[in-house]
């Protein structure tokens, strides 16, 4: 009998009428023969008002007490969908991410997850009957304390429940059909995925694709667990990740799609001596502030000075924190100035078949010039080519690319709400 | 140091505004340099809104899950209430029913407190933290699910955590002053006990009055806990319940107050062959539904048929339930009809000096033949005397019986919102 888990977000439960829908949906799931676990976000706006109260009561509200109070919304949601589930003659029960054996680091608003013992999962899944657990959240291995996972918990809870259960599939259901060449917003004839190897997956996760948290997507990858992105609007598959690029075979590996972040931003320290040991000074005390760097650009000398620019990117929510902390240690570092651009954007070209097909690289750099697309920083690995431009270039910049390696589909891409959560 | 458990009902912690007086009074509490434990209800309307919400998805929602999502809100408001004495200085954590150690019989929606073992509660009180405890709730010794605990389940955990810690005093805060001689709504005059033994306030509680469950003050009895009953909207002391009646001297011991209950029906069954074993299957035909009898008379025997009738008072909840039951049983055990009467009330007077003051029996009688109130049933116990009237007749008869013994005060009894919860 095939374990299936599927993950719901909170669109997809934003009401009672919603919720017995995807209830509809889990239990025909069941009624093909499977042991169905499902993981379920809060209803649509509820951790936004329980974040609104507790601002309410408290400007800065402390983390402990903060995830007390956002686990509510999934402990809410998961007990309704088992009860509408009981209303269709199947059998359901709900457990909160401790029940369910979600272990996790202290860090409240960010844990990660250390194991998943699903004991009372797997009783409940043995006895006949369906499992709800509540997504984003479980409880910490020291304290005892209840945790929160931070931005694509409730993904990241599925796949990891799933591998703790040897499940067959974990299927993620989302507004949007599966994963795309390109973000069907700004190119039409983005084509959608029947398959993404893991590898590839990571790459678009990492270069800004928001279907699947890049964290979901390593784990998935580390327990070799497919995952079948999907719409809960349709019953049309959607994309599989799964496999390993390794095994495709080189006349079958292609370029898989063009991925963008417009929430990087661009610091750049002047004047920093060109010695041993500067440059590590610098991105330790990036390091030390918690930040984490993307792309490195370091220019080439002023010969007179001796002195030189470093540039790189990182996520723009960590940006004052970055500045400030360089600027604190400017005269002890020695150098001249730090300054930022939030006005960019990186455009990224994915794909197992950049391996093994010279040229793609002067394509792709053909086509950014051909439309008169500036580019600041390059950055490459086995299976990607990411490069930084501005951000009003960014739309024209993925749909060029998309074009230039003959992307598109036949079909224009089909938009619901367009979130992809 | 001492230990002071506090239970707010849902309608002091019904806003964000409201959250943060209650935060106020707690942290005054603990600066007074007591060991500060809080139990919170559900914020105001929120255990309705999850019951409609319930509703919505499943008619008859599944007892397990129902209790799942209502111990959402005491999560909730506990939460709040933490962060909210986080913003002004103190230190404060939040535990669930089942983090706090309160565990119960696995019955849910009315399960019962089997144990209270509060390590995690102490030590956040050993820390000098103030802790908040979710009320109307636990986890099932057996099957490890959350329950919540019925009606008054908030006042109940505040008691049980109480004895558990060896507080020094539990307040109960509501929207009323205290215990008064008798409902304020009825009678203006009513007073303001100062002081009521346990025995006193369990009859008070058995016989009508709403501001304290009877088990509450059943497990405070138990464990000699002294309950400060008092409002959330004023500093002024209420009514303190402690003490046993055996100890208070003959010659203070008083009549306490006047109760009444709407709450209550008559069953009467008519034609039961009056021999031995006959009532005794009656009764158990009504135990065997689970129903609770209040009141019971034996009328005298038809001579002729040598049949009977036998009348008792039961909740008007069970009353349906228990005419099914009795009708079902109608042919095996051999009366002739039964039928019932939810126009009635009941009205009792409360005092430890009954047992002292011969005449008050007399003086009883007297007041209400005076107002021409007729009287169906009458039960008595050591310091009390309860009488069943037309439920339109109730209030009339309390107002006599309180005059009667001269039980008023001079100041007009203050009303709030009026609901005692």
């Amino acid at each position: 009998m095939a374990i299936v888990v599927q993950k719901y977000g909170g669109s997809s439960v934003e009401s009672a009428d919603r919720i017995r829908r995807v209830a509809e949906r889990i239990v025909e799931t069941k009624k093909q023969g499977n042991h169905v676990a499902v993981v379920v976000s809060a209803m649509g706006d509820t951790t936004d008002e329980l974040l609104d109260l507790a601002q309410q009561v408290n400007p800065v509200p402390p983390a402990r007490e903060m995830d007390m109070l956002l686990t509510s919304g999934e402990r809410i949601s998961n007990a309704l969908v088992a009860m509408a589930i009981s209303s269709m003659g199947a059998e359901a029960r709900s457990f909160t991410g401790s029940q369910a054996g979600v272990v996790t680091t202290a860090a409240h608003g960010k844990a990660k997850i250390i194991d998943v013992t699903p004991g009372r999962v797997q009783q409940a899944l043995d006895e006949g009957s369906i499992a709800m657990v509540a997504g984003f959240q479980g409880v910490s291995q020291d304290t005892k304390d209840v945790t929160t996972l931070g931005r694509g918990g409730s993904d990241t809870t599925a796949v990891a429940l799933a591998a703790a259960l040897d499940a067959d599939v974990c299927e993620i259901y989302s507004d949007v059909d599966g994963v795309y060449t390109a973000d069907p917003r700004i190119v039409p004839d983005a084509k959608k995925l029947d398959n993404i190897s893991f590898e590839e997956m990571l790459e678009m996760a990492a270069c800004g694709s928001k279907v699947l948290m890049l964290r979901c997507v390593e784990y998935a990858r580390g327990a070799n667990l497919p995952i079948h992105v999907r719409s809960s609007y349709t019953d049309k598959p959607g994309t599989m990740v799964s496999g390993s690029m390794e095994d495709i075979p080189v006349e079958e590996a292609v370029l898989t799609g063009v991925a963008h972040d417009r929430d990087e931003s661009q610091v750049t320290v002047q004047g920093l001596p060109d010695s041993p040991g500067y440059a590590a000074s610098l991105f330790r005390v990036v390091a030390d502030a918690d930040i984490n760097i993307d792309m490195v650009l370091q220019n080439v000398s002023e010969v007179e000075t001796g002195k030189t620019d470093i540039t790189f990117t990182l996520p723009t929510d960590d940006t004052a924190k970055c500045v400030e902390a360089l600027t604190a240690a400017k005269d002890r570092i020695g150098f001249r100035n730090v300054v930022f651009d939030d006005h960019i954007g990186k455009v990224s070209l994915v794909g197992a078949g950049m391996k093994s097909h010279p040229g793609v690289t002067a394509t792709f750099f053909e086509a950014l010039a051909q439309a008169g697309i500036n580019i600041d920083l390059i950055s490459t690995s086995e299976i990607r080519i990411s490069v930084l431009v501005k951000d009003t270039d960014v739309d024209e910049a993925v749909r060029v690319v998309h074009k230039a390696f003959d992307l598109g589909g036949d079909e224009p891409a089909k938009v619901y709400a367009g979130t992809g959560r």
